[in-house]
């Protein structure tokens, strides 16, 4: 039986006439060889861009209805260019807005989520030999409205259509060659991983390696549809995602995450009874500020000094909130930090190892790194470091691990 | 009660956000005065042009069921548009693609009819105030497939939608301030028309007076809707298009219509027997070049010289298949021109009079233009010159009906 390929190319693979030539070269080189293939395409690169421009152009607020109707236009240009291509190359294709297969959504609009997907026409495709050419990062809403997933969507349209039609595989295609075992424009011997876990990649994609859409990864727990990533221009086998913990390659370390764009803020000597937590940040959340890591540390004193993390493009509207915070709970000052980062290691293997976080501070101490904060979860330790060392930080843990070599137990 | 008015903004008066903005304050005017209005929109201008462009950048020859696929899109970037603008002046607003009206066409891609319109949501977004704001030039096929209705296809789905909701009128706002007596960059004193049959109208567009798709003229005349072309960019009533005859203006000559890029071509010395029109028309027809005006002309010997024109385009292609028709017809030879250029004379008012005909003539010798081919139907007469002559030609006959002048008939 031939295998089942659910394969998603993303805007930069689709970026031209030239690249959808290439994709469509690559997906009809997939039905020669026996596959049968469901194809999923975002929107030509740059044109979801210039879609959002033109909506916020128009509109200071524009409604989020009316926005989805005009970014779904991006994927319907790219399914009926692919579709020609394909049919060009003798292959049989069909291209499919998210309306005519049947991806039934909530009606949240701009970030939707996929609640059931009509398969019986996609069935009966592919029973007769026809490629359906799948518009990504689009749905249709309970009143036959069209909605949006939001940025990175067309990941999750992908994952979805192969769980609903139990596919062998969910290809997703794009610039890089796979997952990394840190930035390779950081670390200059960064090794490509051949599989993670689908916890790691969760861990890996919301602390800033943007390969996937963290609700693809989901998927994969979820459903445990295999998810393998791999490079639209490049021949290579990519990282495929599990949700097995990978029986070949379980090092304490998988791979290093960062996220540079942070900032810290401080509130000073706050009397430490119950409910100051959530007196300092429940204003912050109240303004949509996302809060990221939460140290408190009791002093001798009976205060507390209470410091979180936030975006740092929301540093300044949160030190603002805090100023009134302050004043209310007759704290005695408050410091901040918009230059710092975020640097994170993760691995299913420290579950099971002690002393992973000392050699992760060993290795900054060696390099004379200050730690300002930590955060650690089962699969996962984080520290806050001044960002003007954050490059500095993951090539002393990524050599601390030895992620660059391959591991020993590979070869079992 | 308050009118019901479906109006229609074509590429040019959506262009960009500026002109939206001006599209939708005129719509949000009309509310204002109390009228209910339904909206159809084309794409905003040269979207059309760049992803037909695409489409022929990917494939030799597009499949059409994609090429419909991609070129809606254009429509549906331009409705979500205008429906954020009209949200933001306070009216209820609320776009709709063909599938979401329900407007149902046959399934012939790119150029399909409409069979069917459902009312039951529009009607239920009029009742409750809302704005449809539809997507021109687009259906929605047997199969759920998009379709289209070719170039200019948006009139049409104004009009349909305006019969199908038996609307007080259907207006179509464009980038002239009307139906003129003759094409103002010719003629300087051509007067803008208040009326015009659907019956002038529609030989003024099939012959070169590009203002509306014949299509849409064509409802008129089968469903009664009153049609106005006006400016979206100046105030004015523009002119208006009904099945009536109009009481108050009835010269002879309504308007004056040309187009420029004509080619005759004449077979000579041919048999004159039954059936050699067909033989000589027939693999023009089958090669699908277009014939527009017949001449044959008995000589005394028993033989014949046919003539016909096509379009300057069709020229060589159709000069190649008579070389074949001549040889197999025995005739003496070939003769063309592709610097010819056809103008007419249209008006209800000439069924019932004689010597329109002859003062045309008499205007265009006056100018000593030879008149190299003549045909008539009921209510236009056009003749072939060439090139050279023609915006003279039309000057001439445009003085000589006194098409720049009111008529007398007006003051009744």
């Amino acid at each position: 039986m031939s295998r089942l390929l659910v394969q998603k190319f993303g805007g930069t693979s689709v970026r031209d006439v030239e690249r959808v030539n290439a994709v469509a070269d690559r997906v009809a080189a997939s039905v020669a060889s026996g596959d049968r293939v469901v194809v999923v395409v975002s929107a030509m690169a740059g044109e979801t861009d210039r879609l959002e421009g033109l909506g916020f152009d128009m509109s200071p607020r524009p409604p989020a209805r009316e926005m989805d109707v005009l970014l779904a236009a991006g994927e319907q240009v790219s399914i009926a260019l692919l579709a020609m291509a394909l049919m060009d190359r003798g292959c049989q294709a069909r291209s499919r807005l998210a309306a005519q297969v049947g991806i039934r959504t909530d009606d949240n609009h701009t970030k939707a989520r996929i609640e059931a997907i009509d398969v019986e026409d996609l069935n009966a495709d592919i029973a007769d030999g026809v490629i359906p050419v799948i518009a990504g990062f689009q749905g249709i809403g309970p009143n036959g409205d069209i909605t949006t997933f939001g940025r990175g969507g067309s990941d999750t349209t992908a994952v979805a259509v192969a769980a609903a039609l139990e596919a062998d595989e969910c290809q997703i295609y794009t610039d890089v060659e796979g997952v990394y075992t840190a930035d390779p424009h950081i670390v200059e011997n960064a090794r490509r991983l051949d599989a993670v876990t689908f916890e790691e990649m969760l861990e890996l994609a919301s602390l800033g390696a943007r390969v996937l859409h963290s609700r693809s990864v989901e998927f994969v727990g979820k459903y445990g549809v295999p998810l393998r990533v791999l490079s639209s221009f490049r021949e290579g086998s990519g990282t495929l995602i599990t949700r097995e913990d990978s029986p070949m390659e379980q090092p304490l370390v998988s791979g290093l995450a960062y996220a540079r764009d942070e900032a810290k803020l401080t509130v000073l000597g706050v009397p430490d009874v119950p409910g100051v937590a959530s007196k300092i940040l429940g204003p912050i959340g109240a303004a949509s500020i996302e809060v990221d890591m939460i140290v408190q540390n009791t002093g001798a004193d009976g205060s507390t000094d209470l410091t979180f993390t936030v975006r740092r493009a929301d540093y300044e509207s949160a030190r603002e909130i805090l100023v009134d915070t302050q004043k209310a709970l007759g704290a005695r000052g408050i410091e901040g930090d918009d230059r710092i980062a975020k640097v994170s290691a993760v691995g299913v293997g420290m579950k099971s190892h002690a002393g992973v976080a000392t050699r992760m501070f060993d290795a900054l101490a060696a390099e004379n790194i200050n730690i300002q904060m930590i955060s650690t979860s089962e699969i996962k330790i984080s520290v806050v470091v001044a960002e003007r060392y954050l490059e500095l930080a993951v090539r002393a843990i990524h050599d601390a691990f030895a992620l660059g070599e391959t591991p020993a137990v590979e070869d079992a």
